[in-house]
C-alpha cells in the first residue's frame, strides 16, 4: 500500500468529481461549487436541520479504523438527512489487518449495495487504495487520514472563513501548533491556496513543522508572536503529549504559555480574529476556555458547517455515481 | 458539578416542560397529562407498535455514560416511532471525564442541530448541568442519574398501576429491597406521592433504608411481613451483591429468604396484588421466577409502558421546542 | 438446554413457516418459493437494491451472541429495505449467560414490540430455544448456530449455484475443508438434498469429516483430486488453525497444498466450475486469491444473494405473523 494520495484518481472519465480523496488537485471551481452547495444545506441553530433525497435509495457504510464519535456522527447525520440508509462498523486498525482483508470487506459491502465508502484511518494510503478497487458507481469519501488529509475539515474551515469574513483572497491565516502531523492543517491549506487567501501561516514549534517541501508559499512562524501578528483567523491545532516532548516542551503548561490561543495571545491577532478549531480540544493547553468560548470563536459554526459540507460532498459524489447506474432496469420495484 | 435535581430548570419561561430531568416539582395535572399521552401510544402485544410524526426532522441523542442495553433500545425505539432521527453514543464515564470535556461533546451534537439529548450516568448531577448549558431550543431527558431520578420509570410505573388498578389514592404500595440506592424507588415515589397514594412503603433492611429526611410520608418496615402486609402493589428492586454485604446479608440465598419476592411471602399482601420489577432480575434474589411470571406480574406491561411514556415525554418537550424555532425560515428546503 | 435444532417448531399451527431455525424438513416447494422470492429482490452490480414495505411498522432486533460485522449488517440493510426499524444488540457470549437471562432480554424485547428475533450464537440450541417462548405474533430467524446451522446461507449458496448453473438435479457438488463444524457445510447439504443433487461431496482430512449419522448420502472424499474430479461446483469452507492441528496439518501453507482451492487444484474440477466460499476467507490458506477473484468464483454473488434472500425470509415469516396480528385494532394511530 502506497501513500497515493489520490489526486489523479478522484475523477471519472468525464472528470466529474466520483470520490473525495484529498482537496488537492480540486480547481477553484470546484471548491466553491461545493461550499456553495453546503452553504445551501446550512439552517441557523434552532431551525430544523435541512433534508433532501439527494441519497434515496443508497447506502452509505462509515468504516472508521481510528475511532471518533463525533466525526463518525456528523457523517451518519449527513448521509440520514440525505435520505441514505447508513450502516456503522467499527473496525481494527487497519494496520492490523493485511490490505487484502480489508478490500474482502469492502468488496463485501459493495455487494450488498453500499454506494459509499466514509473511510477513517491513522495510517496513510487507505482511502486511495480502496478508490482504485471499487466498482464504477461505488464512491470513497476520505474521512480522516493519518497526518495527510481530512478533505472535508479543510471544506468546512473554508467555508466557516467564508461565512464570517467574506472572500479569503486578502486574508491572513494562522494555523498553531503541530501542523507536522496535521490533516487539519493539510486540509486547510490546500482548499485556501486553491481559493486565493492573502497570507498563510504556519506557526509552531521547528520540530512540529513540516517538511520544507510541504505548505510551499506558507510562512513558517517559529514564535507565536510573529504567527498571529495581524491575523485575520487563528486556527489552533490539538496538541498530543508525545509531541510536545518531541518539541522538548515539558508540560501543558509551558505549551500553552509558548503556543496557546488564549485572550491574551489574542490581543497579537487583528482585533476580532476569528478563532477556530477543529476539535475535540484540549482546554487550557492549545487553546483556553475564553478563547474557546468568547465571541471571536467560530467553533461551533465549523461544526455545524461540517454536516453541511459532508451532505454537499455525498450529493456530489452519489450525483455522480447515479449516471452511471443502468437506466432501464433501476427502480423496477424500487419504491 | 453540584447534584442539583434540576427540579427548578425543567420548565421554560412561560412554565411548560422543557426537559424532564426529575418527576420532583412536576404537578399532578402534568403528570396525569402525561400518563395519558402515554396511554393513548399504548397497543395490545402482537398489534403494531404506535407511529407519529411528532419527531419529524429532530434528531434524538443517547448518550449512554453507563451502560444499559435494553433502556437505550427503549429510548431508540420511542424516537424512532415518533420519526426522530437517532445516533446513539457510547460514552466513558463521565467521572472519569472533566464536566467541562462532556459540555464540548454537547455542545458539537447541539451545532449538528441534536434537539434531544437522553442522557444516563452513574454519577449525580449531569442531566441538570446539561439542562443549565444547552440552547433554547434543546431539551435533556434524564433516562437514569446515580441514585437519584429515573423520572420515566416512575411514569411507567405510576401508568402500569392506573392501567391494572385504577385510580391509585387509596392503593398500598410497598418497594422492597435496596430502597437506599435506588433512583427507581425515588421516581416511584415522586411520581405516586404527587398523584396520590393510600400508603407507599419502603421495606429493607435498616442498612439500606434511606436518610430520614427522605420519602417523608413513607412509612418504613424493616420486615418483609410488615411491609406486604395488604399490599395492592409490590415492587421488588435490583439488589446488588455489595449491598448485600452492607447489610450482613450473607448470601444471595438468604436475601431472597428475608426480602426476596415469591409466591411464598406473596401470599402476604392482598390476594392478587400486584408484582413489579424495573428490570433486570436477578430471578431466585430479589425475586423468584414464579413470582415474576406469574398471573400477578406486570413486569413485561411496564416495559412496554416504558416505550409509550418515552414517546409521551418526547412528543411533549420537543413539542414545546418546536415553539421556539424561528418560523419563518425553518423547512426552507426541509421535506 | 437442548440442542433441539427446532426443525418440528418452525410452522405454526396452519403449516406455515413461522420462525426459520434451520432447513431440515422444510419441504422442497418451501425452499423454491423462498429462492423465487428472494429472486425477486435481486438486482444486477450498480443498481439501486430492491426495496418493499413488506415490514413497515415492523421491528427487527439482530441479537449477536457471536460478532460477525458482515452478517450482522446483511441482516440490518436486508429488514432496514423492507421499511422495518432494525435495532442491533452486541450481547455477551450466550454461554456466560444463564439460559434464562436470556429470556428475559427476549421478554424485554417483545414487550417493545420486536417482531423478530435474529440470533447468532457459538452454541447450540438458542435459536430452538428462543422460538419455543416468544409470542404467538413473534418469529425468530437462525443467523447461526454453532456447527448446526445458518439457514439463510444455505438458501443463498443454492440460488447462487441455480443463477449460475440453472437446475440441481444433476450437479455434482464438493464441499471442502473443515466440514465436521460448518454450519455452512450442512446447511448447504440440506438445501441441496432437498432440492435434489447429483453428488454432494463432503472433502476433508478424516479427522474433520462428520459423524457417520450424518450427511447420508453424501459421498467422502479424504483426498482432494478425488472430491474436486469432474465438480460443478466447488465451495471451500473457512478453516481454523486449531482445526488444522486437530487433523495433523502443520501448518496454513501444508494446508493449503493437500486442500486449498487454487487455480491448479481447480484444473481438476469441471471446466468453468462455480468457485464458492461463505467468507471471510483465509486467502493463501483454503482458497488462493487467484481462485477467489478468477472468473469461476461466485463469492461476491452470494453476498449480494444473501441480502436478498434474508429479504425474502423476512418478508414470509413476518407475512405470516402479521395474520395473526388483531386486525380490528392494528394500525389506529400508526401512519
Amino acid at each position: 500500500m502506497t501513500t497515493d494520495t489520490g489526486r489523479e484518481r478522484q475523477r471519472d472519465a468525464a472528470g466529474q468529481l466520483r470520490h473525495l480523496l484529498t482537496l488537492e488537485g480540486l480547481t477553484r471551481e470546484e471548491i466553491v461549487r461545493l461550499l456553495d452547495q453546503a452553504q445551501g444545506y446550512v439552517r441557523r441553530p434552532g431551525e430544523l436541520p435541512a433534508r433532501d433525497a439527494s441519497l434515496a435509495g443508497r447506502t452509505v457504510a462509515n468504516l472508521f479504523f481510528e475511532p471518533s464519535t463525533r466525526t463518525r456522527v456528523s457523517f451518519e447525520l449527513a448521509a440520514g438527512r440525505l435520505g441514505a440508509d447508513v450502516v456503522n462498523l467499527e473496525m481494527l486498525s487497519s494496520s492490523r489487518i493485511k490490505g487484502e482483508s480489508v478490500l474482502d470487506t469492502i468488496y463485501t459491502l459493495q455487494a450488498m449495495a453500499v454506494d459509499v465508502f466514509v473511510l477513517r484511518d491513522a495510517e496513510p494510503g487507505l482511502p486511495a487504495y480502496i478508490a482504485r478497487h471499487v466498482a464504477p458507481h461505488v464512491s470513497v469519501l476520505n474521512a480522516g487520514e493519518a497526518h495527510l488529509s481530512h478533505p472535508t475539515q479543510g471544506l468546512l474551515d473554508a467555508l466557516t472563513i467564508r461565512q464570517r469574513l467574506g472572500d479569503t483572497a486578502q486574508l491572513t491565516v494562522a494555523v498553531v501548533g503541530d501542523v507536522r502531523h496535521s490533516r487539519v492543517a493539510r486540509s486547510a491549506w490546500q482548499a485556501l491556496a486553491t481559493l486565493g487567501v492573502g497570507e498563510f501561516r504556519i506557526v509552531g514549534p521547528p520540530e512540529l513543522m513540516p517538511d520544507d517541501g510541504e505548505f510551499r508559499g506558507a510562512r513558517r512562524c517559529p514564535i507565536l508572536a510573529q504567527g498571529l501578528e495581524g491575523a485575520d483567523v487563528v486556527m489552533a491545532l490539538r496538541i498530543q503529549r508525545e509531541r510536545m516532548a518531541e518539541a522538548r516542551i515539558p508540560d501543558a503548561h509551558t505549551y500553552c504559555r509558548e503556543f496557546g490561543i488564549t485572550t491574551e495571545s489574542l490581543k497579537l491577532a487583528r482585533p476580532g480574529a476569528l478563532v477556530m478549531h477543529p476539535g475535540p480540544m484540549n482546554r487550557g493547553v492549545e487553546i483556553s476556555g475564553e478563547a474557546a468560548d468568547g465571541p471571536q470563536s467560530a467553533i461551533q459554526q465549523q461544526v455545524a458547517n461540517g454536516v453541511a459540507v459532508r451532505m454537499a460532498v455525498l450529493a456530489t459524489i452519489v450525483r455522480h455515481s447515479q449516471a452511471q447506474t443502468p437506466p432501464a432496469t433501476t427502480g423496477r420495484t424500487v419504491g
